[in-house]
């Protein structure tokens, strides 16, 4: 971290700076400038907050030379992040197909999907029990009965499970999910964090609406502060001025996070785009600028119309789309060996 | 809420999207056009989900007539709510002022901090016990200690308190706060809304980074459908793509707001610009728009100045723009009366 | 045009609404319902202002039926457009490489890269001679003779050249350019639009940081209205919240401008991450998402560093870059077969 | 400017940045630390592109020390600028309110607004005569004839005339306006830009929709460097994801700007909003954050409804607003002394 102070700075609180650096433990190294002092900080700067350092009167300004987050952090773990999940791995070049309904509605509904998509070479059961709905008066899922439908399901397939978790206190019912979803409005739910850190199963943190990679990769980071790193990284646009869609994915998350960190990173066209006709060319894209999966709303009942959300594929549509994006993603491993 | 299908709908999907309807007690008023059908809905239409109508096949767009909140919504309670904590009476017309620091230190900090800003005319103290921190290596408050310092400043002051909650567990802890404040970060943690709306204690409910006024506004129907109606909104600024500021204020929530719903309306000019020599002019233009109070980050030791958050005001700038801002209101009062 | 009306409407005011839109020729259809009258305008409605009948003390909502542009609008133009420049064709299934140089420096250096980039598998160059720049102190480009250089280059390589017209009086100058580029901070400099609208050249539009689709359609439709219907779309990045990279790439504008228009599409990659190391993912996932072309800039000269923008490839790494997005281009095409 | 070295840079790179930075008459401080080296630059770095040399292989970083702006600099000009129009003064205390119709409609419409505007204490005159409309098919202003109306308007009432200006070839037609707004989509029109500060009239700049506050203020560099200091800023609204409001009014521009130039601040209630019940609580609000001005649209004619924009007041509202704002005015500059 550098710190550049301002033009004759006041020298008491310049002292108070310097003696409240050391007994952290940082060591300082003092650059006197003609106009400007500047002091770099070595030593562990993680624990050392920016902003507040930058609020003293003192300081110009400060600038951070490494990232505050260390277990999510590429530079300390140059290898990829492979989560193993059953006989799934996801990451290290591998591409992981997730897909399924987006709420769990009946245990017949859910085993249809899942030997559907499982046919198709989707390699993981997603499905929502517990649903965070924007209005207290819609459907809020099925809630437990729901995750034993998936289990049922995951009984007749062998895919792994992932679902959502919205709240601390359903942590004893998830025991035996494969996957544990955090939701883009969880992800600064920082108990939420710290208690699926303190846990072993694979966690999906899917990005906020409107979080930085920084705060993404810092919530990342909370997890993983807990001892938990099998942590896998999903986005799923994010929110901008364009309405047209209901958010706007991020293409550019892909090769960026697999500069910054070692994490797995997957693609949730479905709830990026909020319409089903922009899944098949939002998943290409995906799976050429090298995401390792994709998370797919399948809906298997077009008669049942009203609880098809928007963004769903019917499953003849998923299966062309799936067989398409393996192709793809052979060409791409062959083109960039 | 009116459909709007597409040129010759399929007449079986149609049949199946009116009897779904019927089912669920809505009146439809049919108009046929020359070019298109129009679907006239009649009924408790806050049920339907309108993206998933607007998803079908047949359905050209979907156009809500009424907003999907019910009990935080104006027109269906059209006098102004006034939430009542001790003496204190927010909303109606008075100036509410709470101000505190960002982060209980200590029990001397918080004591003396709260006499100085009751001296200016703050009416609640604010101060964080439960702190949401970017990172898991930064301070995350005293907790449980801090909760029992507020209270001690209380007894000293008499100026009731208001502190945030981050979690459903922490619950308990609150029953002797007077506020309970659900933060940005919070906002659509749909657990954490049912629970405080299962109790009886007032919330203040700040917005979310980038939610809409709709989505504030469901959250804030969260609670209130628990039954707890004493619920405070308060703007914090919103992310926006300009970052000098750490948000951007959106004043005219307060307009806004103050047509959609009868809630009292807060404004954290601390938050929103996250410089302290905003807080001055960003209050002064909050009240003079009309907002019912604000809430403020005061903070007393300019020596420890490592613990004073960039958006801190001292105690003598918050005395200057306390006297300043209880003026205005009087102007402002005076000039609309 | 669908116009819901506010119950008990003024008559008087309904009156002159009506006799306003019959005498623009439009066709009302009333539908009354039990509690809200729609009116249901047919004819010309794209010469109607939807914001300003909206605005009516009469007016609950106007709902637009039909997009506000006409001949940019693919309902009206099933078939892709194709646009001829010299031997290339962009649209329609081919796949355009735009590269060269962000800004012209000298002769020798454009032609040089003129002719690495040919030798790569580029069908166009392009390099800039009147530069945007955000400092009036910043390097404004070479000008007219920067334009010769370009030309020269063509003579050299046969590739079309493609470059910026920032003000009308410029138009002369670019008599002998194939492709006038209007760049981001002109999206809306609607007079700019109608120049180029009067005249020949095809006319590359690049999307304007925070424009939404529709206003993007509708700056093509006023240079269409001119009548040049020889308009090819430019996706470059949006602005958001992002600060990481320059600006967001859009990647659904692919398939959403698919749908919405028949003029081709083409990602810029280079301006919206503003990262060379960027460059590569994004190409390849425009190119798999189904853009008709890439506009990539390229430098020749890795001494001469400070010339070299930070999104700016070398020739050797757009080579290997090149010869991938060809390959990739096949696969996807048999794929979408 | 100060430059953060990689650890262990090449030398010969290292070695032709030094001399290129020498060539520009900069002189080098460096500071060997432990971890890296830094570089600070002594001299005029507004020429130096800091997002070239951050590109560079040998640049960890870069961080400006001074803002790239020097005319608009507060730090170089630390007097407020009072912007003189006949007997009008903008900025220096002032509280100047131009108001009059969107578009300008007729002779007898402009001087009829002129009339109450002047007579509630409007101190200039807005209408609009060439307009920037985002259909090509939408009225387009009446032009040279518009302008006329609006001398005449003058003539009447001795109110100075404010009207946009769309592009240079306009500048002649503009010799007898009183001050040349530039609007929003102009904003980043360096051409346009470089015109009018060759010339002598005052210039009110828009921000433009996703504008930062720098990119605002080099704007007005280009203006100021071509010799044309008398530059008026106004904040007209930002585009956010929030789509209630038509544009979101950044407050914190007033004390933001009020820090970092010395230019006079106007904000534009009517387009932030554009919902005229909007206006009176975001006028109000800025009044009392410190702007020194206001540009509001009036229009006159409740009956000719169509031609009244959603975000007009009738002449009566105006009144009784400007009556509100110049008592405000009076209150919060006691307040200040």
């Amino acid at each position: 971290m550098i710190v550049i102070l301002k033009p004759d700075p006041n020298q008491d609180q310049l002292k108070s700076l310097l003696s409240w650096l050391q007994e952290k433990g940082i060591t300082i190294h003092t650059s006197v400038g003609e106009a400007r002092t500047i002091l770099g900080l070595v030593g562990d700067t993680s624990q050392l907050d920016a902003d507040l350092i930058a609020a003293l009167d003192i300081v110009e300004d400060v600038k951070r030379i490494h990232e505050p987050y260390k277990n999510a952090n590429r530079m300390f773990h140059p290898e990829d992040t492979v989560v193993k999940v059953g006989n799934t791995r996801i990451g290290g070049g591998s591409l992981t197909l997730m897909a399924g309904p987006c709420s769990v509605e009946s245990e017949e509904q859910v085993v249809t999907i899942a030997k559907a998509v499982k046919a198709s070479g989707a390699t993981m059961l997603r499905g929502g029990a517990f649903k965070p709905r924007t209005s207290p008066y819609a459907f809020q899922g099925l809630g437990a009965i729901g995750l034993e439908y998936l289990k049922t399901a995951r009984e007749e397939t062998g895919l792994p499970i992932i679902t959502e978790m919205m709240d601390i206190s359903q942590l004893p019912l998830f025991k035996d999910v494969d996957v544990i979803q955090i939701g883009a409005r969880n992800m600064q739910n920082f108990d939420l964090l710290k208690a699926v850190g303190r846990q072993e199963k694979p966690v999906l943190l899917k990005r906020g609406m409107s979080a930085t990679y920084e705060e993404w990769l810092m919530s990342a980071e909370y997890i993983m502060a807990g001892g938990n790193h099998n942590v896998i990284l999903c986005e799923r646009g994010i929110r901008t001025f364009e309405t047209y869609t209901r958010n706007t994915l991020d293409l550019s998350a892909v090769p960026v996070l697999r500069k910054l960190t070692h994490l797995p990173i997957i693609i949730d066209p479905s709830h990026a785009g909020g319409k089903s006709w922009l899944v098949d060319s939002l998943s290409m894209g995906a799976v050429a600028a090298g995401c390792d999966g994709l998370e797919i709303e399948v809906h298997n009942d077009p008669a049942k119309a009203l609880c098809d959300g928007p963004q769903c594929l019917r499953p003849d549509a998923f299966h062309r789309l799936a067989g398409k994006l393996l192709t793809l993603h052979e060409t791409v491993k062959n083109l960039e060996a």
